[in-house]
């Protein structure tokens, strides 16, 4: 049984680890000759829309995925799952605002902004602090301008402008959470307990789970109406706000997410196997947290691996990639942390530590 | 951080899953082009003593060691660890036992045999039934021959004789034990809980652990004595009776054991991770169990991904190898299993069901 991947990045990595369990054997396109992922399986080095290199990477192929959001919807293959459409929306933020929209799910105040008139009508509108952003292309914050001020305007219009925009309100909130949602080729569908997330910098810096099991409700009816809308198949990640105890819906991920990565260790079948499963026809595996998990990314560089390990319980994952500011390079999670692992770990990964101990107790 | 591995099985493969997580790289050496390890790095194909593939195996690597056994103990390239030493005991069924007598670790009662007369005399000595075996090569029950009565001397004589024997007393036991336990370079060790087996046709069938925790103390101390003895590094198994309440020890194996298969999803640090962890100077993770764990192996052929994977649980391992009768081909987990479920796990491996649930409960 073989299994395309479009991107071989540390998902794509992840997917093939996962499924090398299985016996699953695995074929990446990616540009770079040394992602991460050709440590498990063949890698093909090209580009995501070369039509010659997609029709070798699905040739014979049981099942065709994707771990890197931007592919071209054009250029989907059309055995893809999730499916191109599901790919589509989330690629745009202005059409996954409107599903949201369209499903009775509360996001955040938002409007379209092509032109700088577009601009001064939606700051008008919605009110300041607002974040402008790209609609399409973004990822870990990068194409987005936050707006405090009426001064601010003209410079985020200078750095995003000409491109189609969004204007967001920039709600207060209490957390960030995220829901986790599988959905197999038979329709069932199944959801990891939701996870707690800490961003810095536009980046996924620590995600806990399970957390706020008085919202796990709410969240798993949002995701399934999403799930059901876009005939999904596969792994699902919603990106939510907390808000007066309510949750809104900030974004999509159409693939197996960052803050998915404790299910590795800390669920009975961790996000990467329930991808596989679904995409290839196969029964789900349970969602079930096995413990309480705290996930934490290494970011920029990672850190000697000896002193990883000294902490007691560090499930380490290292993704082989080159250092560089902002990459995320790998990720350890604690089952069953504790206030000093989890401070020591945050020490080691050059996070401030800070505020640690109150998420995980 | 790359590992030289001679010897491309499954164990290979589940060193370098075990490794992949932790961003290392990793070769290995084996005459089969389609070994399961080549999934999970570089595969060297060749003979095991072909001086210039070990060469180009350990050229540049952090770590040598090795997970086929029967690797020629002159043939050892000078870093591999576990030691050459504790390999070439681990190769002679002769030197085994007397390593355990040496140390004082009960054994079945045994004798060297050469020739023809020793046989007779080793029958008289030790009485029947006992086993007759060849001192080297032997696995899965294979270089043994039963002998329940006397008659069947001479047929044992014509199969086996001409290499250098063993005769072995076949005591009576409550059951067969495992202890699986590791040495750091720095002669830190540590110890998995015993694992109860059931061998079938000279095959581990069925792993249950933990298991006897009353004798967890007897086990760890004979492990240590043989660990410090050979001046072990990396994860060794030593297989036991257990006789009148008491441990006998029956063999060792100088590596990562199918009764470790349960630690990857039941213990906190996998024998995988804990003998790269061993071998590369890294400190050793937690061998504590996360839940009592059952392991059922797949013998000859994988029954249908579906059907396993509908066993609610079900933690799947496939090894991607050609099916052929006796072949171990994959392994299956179950962690906190019921007998019901273990029950339907062992009728798809095509195992006899009767007393599974006796073992687990």
């Amino acid at each position: 049984v073989t299994v395309a991947v479009v991107g071989g990045g540390q998902l794509g990595l992840m997917l093939g680890l996962a499924g090398a369990r299985l016996g699953l054997r695995f074929r990446f396109l990616d540009p770079a000759a040394d992602a991460p992922a050709a440590r498990a399986g063949e890698l093909l080095v090209g580009a995501y829309d070369d039509a010659e290199l997609l029709r070798r990477l699905c040739d014979g192929a049981d099942a065709v995925t994707f771990e890197f959001e931007n592919l071209p919807a054009g250029a989907a293959p059309p055995q893809l799952l999730p499916p191109a459409g599901a790919l589509a929306v989330a690629q745009d933020r202005l059409h996954e605002k409107e599903l949201f929209r369209r499903l009775g799910i509360g996001t955040a105040p938002y409007a379209a902004v092509d032109t700088r008139a577009e601009l001064d009508d939606a700051v008008a509108e919605i009110g300041l602090p607002a974040v402008l952003k790209t609609r399409r292309f973004g990822y870990d914050g990068k194409g987005q301008a936050v707006l405090r001020a009426a001064a601010a305007v003209d410079a985020a219009w200078d750095e995003l402008g000409g491109v189609p925009l969004l204007l967001e309100g920039l709600v207060p909130f209490e957390r960030e959470l995220s829901v986790l949602a599988v959905r197999g080729r038979d329709g069932a569908t199944a959801f990891w307990p939701l996870t707690e997330n800490v961003h810095r910098a536009g980046i996924l810096r620590q995600s806990v789970a399970p957390a706020a099991p008085e919202l796990q409700g709410e969240a798993e009816e949002l995701a399934a109406a999403v799930l059901a809308e876009l005939e999904y198949v596969g792994v699902l990640a919603v990106e939510l706000f907390q808000r007066d105890g309510r949750l809104l819906a900030n974004e999509l991920a159409p693939r197996v997410h960052n803050s998915g990565h404790w299910t590795i260790d800390g669920a009975a079948t961790s996000q990467f196997e329930n991808h596989l499963r679904a995409i290839l026809g196969l029964p789900l595996g349970s969602t079930a947290a096995v413990a309480p998990s705290a996930m934490v990314n290494l970011v920029g560089e990672v850190p000697p691996l000896r002193r990883l390990l000294e902490v007691e319980g560090a499930r380490v994952h290292v993704y082989g990639k080159a250092p560089r500011p902002g990459r995320k390079v790998g990720h350890v999670t604690l089952v069953e942390p504790d206030a000093e692992r989890l401070r020591r770990l945050l020490e080691l990964a050059g996070e401030p530590t800070a505020g640690a101990a109150t998420i995980v107790a």
